[in-house]
């Protein structure tokens, strides 16, 4: 048998495994009863320790270092595949096994110690685990054959071609010209005049408007659905089945309508793919930053817009008329753009999200530049919320603990969120070339959106990488001004 | 490594295997969406395909022939293990493999078919596909080594210990006994005053409804859920993950009432197996009569006695007091014990029920006697209705199209229904001495209902066969008297 042909084969099988046990994380996250767990634990060590043989065994090492070296006889989507297997398979059978078994454990544990420890607010309780979690992330790079330093091969293993250099010209953009406009709109932006937005709505009715929303944007239920959970989140499988849940907060009820269209962008997505690239390694969206893009767009140019709450306002409205009997659509669409200097990146706004964002990536940076170790966290954490939201942390839990990701070893992770913003406007601003978005907002034609993002971004799945769709689109590479753009214009508009 | 942790071992990873599928199941009942199937089944290939192989394959041959050779040395209930792994080995490795992949396609095709057929109202279209199904049994049945009747050989597969003798025991007891009282009710019986039963009830008000009972029931939440598919059931994979389904039809409310106590029933059974047999082959229920006896205790004694309505029927009425408001607490627990002759299994209520078996065994067993072919099926149907029920069915789809089984291949199952509820009738009478079952219903006690049931039936999982439970229980085998007694009882004072 050919290599090629061996390849599919075990992938073939990977997918398989890969399916059944996607198929039951949805059942854990949705609606597994609690004392299911152990017992699950136990009947997928099998099924999980047979996919991971699958994937690194010899005859599969063949076919992939095999096909690595004849790469130019190869078409062109095959390559890229060939390439994506080899850097993961470099991963598995590079670092030592009792290590990676090691690592296995240290996250297991330490995400449930920073549970804890941020249920206590109490830092020293984690940082020990998590100077481990560092370590093991700086050794494990340096047995990968690669000249790159080490936070830029982090940074390129959550978005495909970023490094330092173009995130620091990225968010250098950012603290030039975003810094003072912020600080600006928080200092001098109009008020809002009613905040009505913590105060009780039913949640069957919530429930009932957000999916009156996900029809709204044309979702394909024949192909997916809508489900609750405690964290929002998307899952997929195949084009043919995407799913999504969002939370409903009785307190809060932007949570569940911004949560849904967030999902839903990023459901969308999932959903336009080619069914072609299932076949393929090239299956699912081909990046964190450019998926970002997709469920950023969704949620804040579309469902932000003053043109959607025109037309969305009044079945809103007609849910719970007693609570916003005196909310004007003014101040409804004012309410869905609040700006605030505040602690908690998962609760923070669109304008001031990207400083957030910008201060895990300088840490990061200076982590793995060994400019700083752990001890210095706190310190430092707290330095540059001053700087950038004029705001001091009082505690650790809505300080440095307040994150899953570092007790997960997700290190370079932070920054593809506000990339996926600042793709999203880049994005923007060719679309509006091309087809009028506030009109189809306006007159609830989002289909044709849907549309347009398929032909030129989702069809694709991961066989274009994120800098040739910017480039095929947009015409150039990944460039902050228009994310910087876009924000200065929208609040200018809004507070100033 | 010896025989027996050979067997273990492969036993292990046949569960690992069956509890990836159960789960995926699960997901396929209850809310996978439509269009997900086609790449699920191209998914499920591989898994379902490694499941039969360790089924098959010669090492666990050689375990489960080699233990069976050596019964007499192990402990009881490893022996009861073995000889049902051999039994399920014979099945499998005795019909010709070609001979089986026909008869898996067979039956894939006679499922569609038979939907069709049904719809159409059309026997001819089914019944050439009837006769193979029926052929392929016979046929299949030869190739076991065995000396008994080939009816029985079915028999015992869905009951273990039951054949032609004790179900025409059973069933000539109904005849004498029941049919004549059945006539009596019919003809004589007090109508009921009001039907309230096709009103509107909202759906969501109902689920409210049976999220209360299923409380009330004392089902444990932490190690199940309730949920919602076109015909519900009851799902399981470990004591420690038993989930049901109900459904809500706005116009027959009974409908979702009546089935989540029936699944519950099933549900609480699985939940309280010792969870020990879990690493044996002696996991879960150990019939499908014993099962039907815990969902028809639950949903017939328990949920259709006027104790129970004399709690609930307040909050049940509070929920809808415009369809209830002349509807006394007399009339409604009337109402859940509404007798009629009616064409269709699946409506019959508790009464004339077996009447609807009764008529299913005597066919299959002049089928598999071979005193009748399948041409004789509709005329059959038609003149045992008439003799049992006194109505004729005027179509093939309220006749001998209207269950989904033998397109299924399944011949011998439907006597498990009836004995399910004769088996929880003789266990009534027992139980009747040791608690008050009246009385706990009356104060809400059913947590000592489980119990009880807990100790004498549901801890042994499959480690006692049916038999084995009547004896230690009762203190006699199957006796169809006590089933008599209490639907005689029960209806004379409700209709006489």
């Amino acid at each position: 048998m050919d290599l090629l042909a061996k390849f599919r084969e075990i992938q073939e099988k990977q997918k398989s495994y890969q399916y059944v046990l996607n198929i039951i994380g949805w059942d854990s996250a949705t609606e597994a009863p609690g004392a299911a767990f152990p017992r699950r634990a136990k009947m997928l060590q099998f099924v999980t320790g047979e996919l991971f043989k699958l994937g690194v065994n010899e005859e599969y090492q063949q076919a992939v270092y095999g096909l690595f070296e004849q790469l130019d006889t190869l078409e062109d989507s095959v390559q890229r595949e060939i390439k994506k297997a080899k850097k993961a398979l470099d991963k598995l059978t590079k670092i030592p096994e009792n290590e990676f078994v090691e690592y296995q454990t240290l996250v297991g544990l330490s995400q449930r110690l920073w549970e804890e420890a941020k249920e206590k607010n109490d830092w020293d309780m984690f940082k020990g685990n998590l100077e481990k979690l560092v370590d093991y992330n700086r050794k494990f790079i340096t047995y990968f054959d690669t000249d790159k330093e080490a936070y830029d091969v982090l940074l390129d293993d959550y978005e495909e071609g970023m490094d330092m250099f173009k995130y620091d010209k990225f968010f250098n953009t950012l603290k030039k010209d975003l810094v003072p406009f912020v600080r600006k709109v928080l200092k001098e932006g109009k008020p809002l005049d009613k905040d009505f937005t913590l105060d009780f709505f039913e949640a069957n009715k919530q429930k009932e408007f957000c999916e009156y929303l996900i029809d709204v944007l044309d979702f394909d239920r024949t192909k997916g659905l809508m489900k609750e959970s405690v964290h929002p989140f998307t899952w997929n499988t195949h084009p043919s089945d995407v799913r999504f849940t969002t939370r409903y907060l009785e307190n809060f009820v932007f949570s569940s309508i911004f949560a849904a269209i967030h999902e839903l962008g990023h459901a969308t997505y999932e959903q336009q793919i080619d069914e072609k690239w299932n076949e393929t390694g090239l299956s699912g969206g081909t990046s964190m930053g450019i998926h970002e893009s997709q469920s950023r767009f969704y949620e804040n140019v579309i469902g932000r817009s003053r043109e959607f709450w025109e037309v969305h306002y009044p079945a809103f409205k007609e849910l719970f008329p007693e609570q916003l009997k005196d909310v004007t659509l003014d101040d409804f669409h004012r309410a869905t753009n609040k700006v605030e200097a505040s602690f908690v990146r998962v609760e923070a706004d669109e304008l001031t999200y990207p400083l957030h964002i910008m201060l895990r990536y300088e840490i990061e940076r200076m982590l793995f530049s060994n400019e700083i170790e752990v001890d210095d966290l706190p310190r430092v954490w707290s330095e540059k919320m001053v700087e950038y939201l004029g705001i001091e942390p009082k505690d650790y839990a809505d300080g440095v603990l307040q994150d899953v990701h570092w007790s997960a070893g997700l290190f370079g992770y932070f920054p593809t969120y506000a990339l996926g913003s600042a793709y999203a406007a880049q994005f923007y601003y060719t679309m509006m070339k091309e087809i009028d978005i506030d009109e189809l907002v306006r007159t609830n034609k989002i289909k044709d959106i849907n549309k347009w993002l398929k032909e030129k971004i989702h069809q694709f799945g991961s066989s274009k990488n994120p800098e040739e769709l910017l480039v095929d689109i947009t015409g150039e590479k990944f460039n902050p001004k228009y994310y910087v753009k876009y924000l200065i214009e929208k609040y200018t508009k809004l507070y100033l």
